[in-house]
């Protein structure tokens, strides 16, 4: 079943290898199948090098498995709390890319220093907030999701997908599982040139909110003129 | 037309790839036909996978679509800023290079703190004046061309041959597609050695204007020794 | 004898290299038959271009070589010392990768900032204590090995598998050459994370323990439920 | 003439390429035929991708070109000077590697912050003293090579086997060009770790002489036991 999303799933969890997001079995990929509201996710543990399609997970929103011979990614709660929250968003990715974990490993929200960042996040990227011992020893990874879907109570997760859980590394998303990677590739880019320019100007200043959604705007939503005319939304 | 430049075009924006300054779709690469005077540019959001000579788009001095089934790049109109101010200049690149863009995030122009930098660059590469709200919300790319020429009221185009536009990223430029290509690559490196420079020693000096200018020199004007006797300019 | 460990310590010493943690001839892995109780180790100064398993050499738990027509790492010393002293280990990893080195070349051991460090390492790498001088012109590489074996006198070795020697660089291990390799990669990776997120926030804490000891323990031990029930214990 | 010995520095010139220290047509490998005494260097402003044996260019000790139908690399001058003043050295590179160059960029010499350093370098890299502005504007690239030649008054270049030119850049020698390619290749590591190690520990130290003289001297010289008999000297 949803043979045609799991080649999705399997391609956009070896497109974070070719991008040199994740190494060894870090990092996955989920997508969700709009008509049975199913989500297509990366068995755990499994190495790149040798990852099919039919290795992909099907699980039901509640997170029952549906099909499949392996175990789902151990990060499977965190993605459908994702799933559950926002409707729109059917591509979930989590990577332990080096700057993007830095800027969560400090506890710090990223700023936006730039249009690089603001062509797909439209503001800041929140940090999560620290979870409760009771939260940790519990249903750890869904409570990671809730604390994830907290850090958006006044923010749309289209404007800006992706966040930075505290003390672990980066989430995105998209309106597919290729749109959730983009934004990781795009996330882990500009938290590297955040990082340097914070070198090179300690006082500096994210950039105008009139600039930063020139810049969002001209890619995204009705007025984009970005590309041949699909826009990036 | 112009199928030539094109493939020059094709393979200069090809190029920028190879060389690590530009992911997904960002980054473009234009040429001026000394003939016709149009310009050859990379089409808007296209993937480097799959670029061809032929989707190249050919665009007049004054913007008008000459011939191309694409929307050519969203930053066309800082382009033909360039080439309507600057004769000389017949290529023109723009990235979001790591550490081009860090500086320009910085909104600090980049000091010629070697002899790798003066060997295309005879000092230091401007950074552009902020926007005004009615540019940025007006004929934004067009504004940032007129931005760019502006940072060159005292400063000669061939001398310096690329720019940061603050907030954003790099821009160079060449007699030729490719020479705008060779300057990208050597501003990305020695943007990069700049910041690692200013790590090692806090408050270190440009190098003398003599010992800049004897690089700059051996490679490029009447003068050069440097290469087969073609110089480089 | 003992062909099949010849060649995965060979492939190992191999993966060091596909992994970018070595350059030249520098590294090198061992790996303990647990039948004979020989270890099997890379030849010293050999190009990795050219390394065949039949090149590994074959030495006993006293240093005597049991076969191999070449003269066994430079470094088998500090290697035996560790096997000798904790019988759990049969792999064990030398590098001088980049940011591990820095670490060892601070003589700072590495906090654990983050989970990405957590799921190998449970809490701060060590750093050894400088050797005396007769250490130095004595036994130099054994006596290495004993102040290896002496920054675990109050930690378990099979929490924490990897070590910083002071002014040199890491050393790593697990329960097999192919664990004690990954064990290096995680902790290249974890070192360079940690000198990002010291930049981004000057005074930052390690993580919670409990949070350390979930991520730590959902993928090794009795309850592991990270990969396809096989853990990494 | 000279054929194999061709064949060597064009071979030792693409590894420069190979290993990261070199883009566009940067950086130069000479060596000299200790039969002949005459020099072998790469030709001036070539394309790494198109380099053959046959291009390298011969000249005598006193600079005349012997045989070649291009023009010897701009830095021949440089490369002269110090085979004059040095017997021993058979090899001379010259590189703008990212992190040797930005310490040469801070005029500051490299210490020898580990084993990794001292495996190849006993001792701090030196860095030149400031050009006069006689020698800029004279015989430039001579003048450089005399620089190099005075920060080793009283220092062996058998035991420090490169050095920073202040400004510009890294050489490196060895007794053949092999040898000065894996010093280039070790200064650069060497380099970028010392950054790093900084970061880590503002006033850290050099390695103790007796730390450094065991590392340098397990590789090099009479008593050598690193390698397969064959030592590094």
């Amino acid at each position: 079943m949803l043979h045609k999303l799991k080649i999705e799933v399997c391609d956009a969890n070896l497109a974070l290898k070719d991008a040199g997001l994740v190494i060894l079995t870090w990092g996955n990929v989920s997508a969700r199948d709009p008509e049975t509201g199913h989500i297509v996710i990366k068995p755990s543990g499994v190495a790149y090098e040798k990852m099919l399609p039919e290795q992909m997970v099907v699980v039901a929103l509640d997170g029952r498995v549906v099909e499949g011979d392996f175990s789902p990614s151990s990060d499977t709660p965190t993605h459908l709390e994702l799933y559950r929250a926002w409707p729109e968003v059917c591509g979930v990715v989590h990577t332990h890319s080096t700057y993007a974990t830095a800027w969560a490993q400090a506890w710090r929200s990223l700023p936006c220093y730039g249009t690089t960042h603001a062509d797909n996040f439209r503001g800041a990227v929140p940090v999560t907030a620290p979870l409760s011992l009771d939260d940790i020893e519990g249903d750890y990874e869904a409570a990671t999701g809730r604390a994830i879907v907290h850090a958006f109570d006044d923010l749309s997760p289209m404007d800006v997908p992706g966040v930075l859980v505290g003390g672990h590394g980066p989430f995105t998303w998209g309106r597919s599982a290729r749109q959730a990677v983009e934004n990781s590739i795009v996330l882990e880019q500009v938290a590297r040139m955040a990082v340097l320019t914070e070198r090179l100007r300690a006082e500096v200043q994210s950039i105008p909110a009139h600039l930063r959604d020139r810049h969002f705007l001209r890619k995204h939503g009705p007025g984009a003129y970005y590309g041949q005319g699909r826009g990036n939304a």
